[in-house]
């Protein structure tokens, strides 16, 4: 498995240590800017050194920083420029991104014509589909991180109050990786039963759970563990062709009625990217938040110089 | 497993992000000052809650921010605080950080008189031997990373040369995780055979393993990846009661004339700690080394405000 | 985590081999019969010294034959006395195994009161119910395998026919562990969303699910790898105290009318053995179903002799 | 990973069981003949079932029985025929094992040209060196699994005498899979230090490793388990090309003045087999048991019919 990560910032850096802790890549390629701290002159250089001395007690790789060339090959490319993290408001920063956007992108589909894009980019649902179309790749080939962070945050909100695993409760938050972003209530359930809380409970916890990214920001600065250990668990999932359900940014076909964006529905990802999406049952309600946040995924690619 | 973390910075975070992608923790207290920076008001808050939503992926944990009261009943202490990476000269920075130990450890300790102290602050040896004093815990229950990194490092070197996995090079870096560090050439072997490369690149991979904590810091500006890589094995030895061998600072009783100083040496790593060091035969030459790095050690100790 | 399998038949070892390759045991007590065999003097004995080698490739570990006496202080004791696996019929043999349960569970509770007892003896149910009340041990320390196989054959199957990972698929078999399962199949999903097969093709999985045990019965003469495994991953939740949902046999308290015996319903599995069960909604006909199987469980408790 | 394992008894169970639970192969097909017990008219049928069910809880696999036919394309063939246990003396029952493999081995490699082939089938060397001859395939691309068994069973002895792990102390049996096998006195270490014990104890270690085997058989009337789990780290070594260093039984070409058989030497073992072998110092006692075994081994070769 080669593994190139365009973007060593918070969460290119966490995302590097994760895949050498958890020992899923053999090959890891570092590419980024050498930055403008004059005490970190190379800094993909330096990270690439220390990641390679960690994977010697794991999974030994081979781990070196590197341009678009040397991404050539890649199975999986992963793009974490800057807005990775929420420290940028989600909706801001976008302009840079979608300008690093359209200058690397067809370069890396150039040089991996076979790879998988894996974008962490905020704001997310727009740079996913914004990567797809530059890259002209397959829909199934190009996805992005989206809900499957504030998924987990709500299953560990629900995990603590019904005792259960996380892995057991199955409660999606799909559509918008953002504020629009919404809970499927209707088809939650842990470990196969209704889940047994009060409306209101429930309420706080999904509450607490699209807030989770700001509080971390307001306390820290940015968010990278959590995002970064999201992209690890995609890139394990093709890795090992899976076949793992997780909600995911993809191209919506018919969806709701959405058509031509990327939003986060349940996936099953594989070894050859999303191999399908599922046909989850909505409400009216939850299929007006969905077309509440395509409405504003399609504001964000509808601005100006975006 | 009950892991606390003093001191939440650059090797802090890492060792976190690290435990929670293995899945070696049930249990993680982050202990940290809020910090200057207006961006990170309350750092630790922040990262707990990040890495909390990170082990949802792989081992569902307890992670939240404390104080000292919290970490009671910790299993293991590792102690992060500045200087930990190689971002400040290792022979630098000792000033707060001794003051620091002075203040913390004797309550970490009296709130968790069963723990394992691990350090790995810079000056590696220094900062070992004075948690030792400060402790008064057995010098079975006080260690620091101390060379295994360096040892990793030269692993990862000679693996690539002798294309053999880093696992079967024996070959340890010991002494001081300093510049006196030298490495026990007579003893090494790769796979149970003699290494076959000529002594004047064996001279320069070891150049390369002492300098590479500098270059990585020359790039990036610090060091983290490696160092909490090496905390995490320690740890992982610990929890699983392994009894693996690894080269770790801890108190010296008598090697090569040497008592009364931590240094690294191979030492078996289990439930209870240093369970034994191992009498590894050294030439004059390397044995003098060793000495070298003792006195080293001793002037760090003895200088005024240490 | 010590762990004792008491009966070293086909079962018995290959759990011990599962528990060995996955390094989920410290410690492992074998305790069976010397055998019949002339070529098989002391089975357990051989048996132990072969998985003690084995281990030392995975999680070394302490493995011997031992008696009663030797399992105390055991955190799980695994029953897999003769009929664990399906090469009896499911509803015979159970003469000889109450005995046997009637001879050594007390023995083995005073010896360690604080363990689990894993049941995989079959008539499944029935020699549950029996342990749970030869044991007098609170009722979340007595559980049997139950239908956990049979629940993971099922997703096999609908897995294939998916494309989706076993994982994602909540699709419980529920009641005896024998003939009158049933699928609860007005609950069942793939990854959250409906299960989109026709019910003429559901209704063939079943059937397929139902008959697997029997079929491998015909082809190979027992089985074991299957329940071997199903006991080892009940091993691990407990021993992570991952409180994963499980559909295993516990007692029923008052589920669907029901009370008194042991059955199979989903059940949260921690370090403490069954936590909770969960309250599955059931159509009308699956709460017949259940109670089908209650009542077979019932006959064969009744049967004279048993 | 596509493994193909020909010969469905203990040792081709045990394995497929190994291989399961510790998720290495993606597809797995069982190779054996139906078999004369009435009970089990087509083992490998109901293995592979069982089988099947066992890896939904670890990774899924494709589990199924075949033919030759099946196994084409396969990354590793593991050769696990009667005799792979101790359980007929290692030096009978090679006249039908040899019969067999002049069948199946141009068969097998005709159909997966780019396969490994892994023996297990007693006498170990002799029948590797068969294998290799037969097969025409280069020398690193067959191997068995040798005195890497015997290797951890001295490690085992060893790790419970100097409390260290099994991993750390590095002491090869080479030669013979049989009784002429020795025990590399001279560079045997425990952590990278000379192995404190009395020659009077390394020597009944030593003799209680050799007879091992027929302990175990003398037992329970047969080995599995040991030998599966070192089939299985081998497969593993091979699918994530990690070169390791594990004596396995490999073609000699010049060691101590051997050449053309095969016998176990350290060998570094990755994707494409055998990689290297090293050149371990012997001492003249040393090479004269090593030019033994060889001895062995060719008498075997020579015999009538073999």
């Amino acid at each position: 498995m080669k593994v190139s990560i365009v973007g060593v910032g918070k969460v290119g850096s966490a995302l590097g240590l994760t895949l050498v802790a958890r020992g899923i890549a053999d090959e890891l390629i570092l590419i980024g800017r050498a930055g403008k701290d004059p005490q970190a002159p190379n800094f993909p250089a330096g990270e690439a050194m220390d990641l390679l001395h960690a994977s010697a007690f794991t999974r030994p790789a081979q781990v070196r920083a590197g341009s678009v060339a040397d991404a050539a090959g890649s199975d999986v490319i992963a793009i974490c420029t800057a807005g990775s993290s929420d420290h940028l408001p989600r909706d801001s920063g976008y302009l840079s991104n979608a300008e690093i956007f359209r200058q690397i992108i067809p370069a890396l589909v150039e040089a991996s014509p076979e790879s998988i894009l894996l974008i962490t980019t905020n704001p997310l649902d727009a740079m996913t589909t914004l990567a797809l179309q530059l890259s002209k790749l397959p829909a199934s080939r190009v996805l992005g991180t989206g809900t499957l962070l504030d998924t987990m945050r709500l299953r560990v909100l629900l995990s603590e109050k019904c005792r259960i695993h996380p892995r057991d409760i199955r409660a999606y938050v799909l559509g918008e990786h953002g504020d629009t972003q919404f809970v499927a209530r209707s088809s939650a359930s842990a470990g196969g039963a209704r889940i047994d809380l009060e409306q209101s409970v429930l309420s706080d916890l999904e509450a607490q759970t699209r807030t989770a990214g700001h509080d971390i920001m307001r306390h820290k600065g940015y968010t990278n563990a959590g995002v970064a250990m999201s992209a690890a668990c995609i890139i394990e999932a093709i890795a090992n062709d899976s076949r793992e359900v997780m909600p995911v940014s993809t191209l919506v076909r018919g969806f709701a009625g959405i058509t031509d964006i990327c939003l986060s529905l349940p996936a099953v990802v594989g070894r050859q990217g999303v191999l399908q999406t599922l046909n989850i049952e909505l409400t009216h309600a939850e299929q007006a938040a969905f077309q509440r946040s395509a409405e504003c995924v399609r504001e964000t690619l509808a601005r100006k110089n975006f």
